[in-house]
């Protein structure tokens, strides 16, 4: 997490915002970006389980809203940035209550993590009230879009502990082992050694199941010479990392590394467009190129890379959708794959930071990367 | 996940209601509801991060909607249920194409699971087909609430599973191991002995941080004659367990064993008002009655159960605000529980089945419950 600092200035930044639009209180409800400016670290379970929302009032304190289960830890970990009101029969009844004592007239939201059945809930409550609704999105993520020095150093470590765990566990790695013992044995790793979890569910896919992008460990034993994509990451201080190597037990054929090649031809292709100043498509565009020119590009089927922070995935997104231009401080991955159904499939990535004229790679580990 | 003829009757009922209320297309978009009329199995990374969305014309053979890194998993999970549709540009653009062609006056949409900012995009996307938008909460959960004999023996199994992976980690906990080392080993058990996955994450809170209904395991070592909750489920085949023991290491305190026997007496006596006809807000308060008299009343401050099927927390709810009738098919966990802030926290869940006269409790399990 950001230190108390950050913290306030992000939130005064904020503020100028919601003064300048004519907003009284933001509804933070993103769980993400509820942390970012309370130090709240709960999770939801799910979008309809939240475990509380955030109160940003155009001047002065915020509250944090949650319901007895999260009641200490919000006190522990958030009560020196903001007041904490318990809910007891859901959040909107005490929020009627709030709203109506700081005679807002005009409530923010964020249409982007609001359930449109929420909303309709909401505007119920707001016409009650007089209060106007305002949607508001992207204004909490454009502040973390570009990361501080203090976040960029929680970044590196949480990338340094991710490898530390993958070259601890590769070394261990044996033919016959199944999908899901090295992916439990990753992320057992993880935990052991101090990461709050996993930044997502790892992948490990031997053979045909590294056709799929997004496949899910099964028990098929891993084989010799097979292409084995391992794509983990974790979360560390509350801050992400995402790698993906692809590695073969015993020797791999002409045609695998020739693949393989390919794939880390497209990666630094990628890796050398990506600057202050382009888009995330033409970074998308420059890997891309280089896996078509080879016969490959349907074989390549989603967006080159996304943002990392507080969320694995998060803006901007190096994909031939985003014309927005890149700038220092960004966080991205870089991950092209070729995938062949029936045999298997060959993912890179890397996380970069930008920097003022290009980027600096963030990974250390070159497992296979000089094959 | 259930069987094909299952499938096809629950598909069938949803499209007479369609057919009812004049609705052409239902758009699918919560996950489980997703798993439960198409078989395919896949997670959304998060609600903004969706893998698919399924499209139920009011007569004929579903669509199922998802992107590249899912179009193999599809394919082989749902590929005989639906057809599958692949879009390279996101959901919209495609879902504009297949809804101008099917000629579509009517759109539902599940505004329960539907992003706000989402819908506004929907509903622009409607107006320029002349569809009309409707949203429609609760028909496919309403279809879940019962459980056929099929799911209950799924369940059944996914309890069962759950039991053993606790009796086998239980035997091996010992004073002077971390929370975390021992949440690692049950979630290792349970997916090497064939579960999917954890169906939430694993709390193992022991001494002052069993007082968190929603602790996250530390790294504080457990210590003899401390409570330690032991909060876990798992999915197997798409079907949910989710069970709470309280252990002592050593031998428990007198305080802990009455607050231990509070805590059972109180699950005892919703069990014995768990029955088809009663409210989930009457047997929260038979349970609650009980810790309320001893005094214990604002220690209990979540609600009695919830539903467990395809998502470990459904409809019903065993809760103050549930105000309707429960029937026989309905699966639910009883878990009271007392927590006091710096000592710690007892809570025992079980599941139960509701049967035409009472209920059945699927546990097996008697660790410590005879305390």
């Amino acid at each position: 997490m950001v230190s108390g600092e950050n913290m306030t200035d992000s939130i005064s930044q904020l503020q100028r915002t919601l003064c300048r639009r004519q907003i009284d209180v933001l509804l933070v409800s993103q769980p993400e970006n509820r942390r970012y400016l309370s130090g709240f670290t709960a999770l939801d379970h799910s979008i309809s389980e939240s475990s509380g929302v955030l109160l940003i009032p155009k001047k002065g304190r915020s509250l944090l809203l949650t319901d007895f289960r999260y009641q200490l830890q919000a006190e522990e970990e958030a009560g020196g940035n903001c007041d904490i009101l318990i809910y007891q029969r859901g959040l909107l009844p005490l929020l009627k209550t709030i709203l109506g004592k700081m005679s807002v007239a005009n409530l923010a939201f964020e249409a982007d993590y609001f359930l449109h059945a929420k909303y309709l809930l909401l505007t119920k409550l707001a016409q009650s009230l007089r209060i106007q609704l305002t949607p508001l999105d992207g204004q909490i993520e454009h502040l973390r879009l570009m990361k501080s020095d203090e976040e960029l150093a929680l970044i590196r470590r949480s990338v340094a502990l991710n490898e530390t765990v993958f070259s601890r566990i590769y070394q261990t790695i044996k033919p016959g082992q199944t999908e899901i013992e090295v992916a439990l044995a990753l992320e057992s790793a993880m935990r052991l050694l101090g990461a709050e979890r996993p930044s997502f569910d790892t992948i490990v896919a031997g053979g045909p199941n590294a056709a799929l992008p997004h496949a899910v460990p099964s028990h098929r034993p891993l084989a010799l010479g097979e292409p084995i994509v391992i794509d983990m990451g974790l979360i560390l201080a509350g801050y992400c990392s995402d790698m993906t190597r692809t590695i073969v037990l015993g020797t791999p054929d002409e045609h695998t590394v020739s693949l393989f090649r390919l794939v880390r031809q497209a990666q630094c292709a990628g890796l050398a467009a990506l600057r202050p100043g382009v888009t995330g498509r033409e970074v998308d565009a420059a890997a891309r190129e280089v896996i078509k020119k080879a016969g490959y590009g349907a074989c390549f089927g989603h967006s080159l890379g996304h943002g990392v922070g507080l969320a694995v995935h998060e803006a901007p997104s190096l994909s031939c959708r985003n014309r927005k231009l890149l700038r220092p401080g960004m966080v991205v991955t870089v991950e092209p794959g070729v995938y062949v159904k029936g045999w298997g499939g060959i993912r890179l990535e890397n996380m970069a930071v930008l920097t003022e004229q290009g980027c600096e790679v963030l990974n250390r580990d070159t497992t296979f990367l000089d094959l």
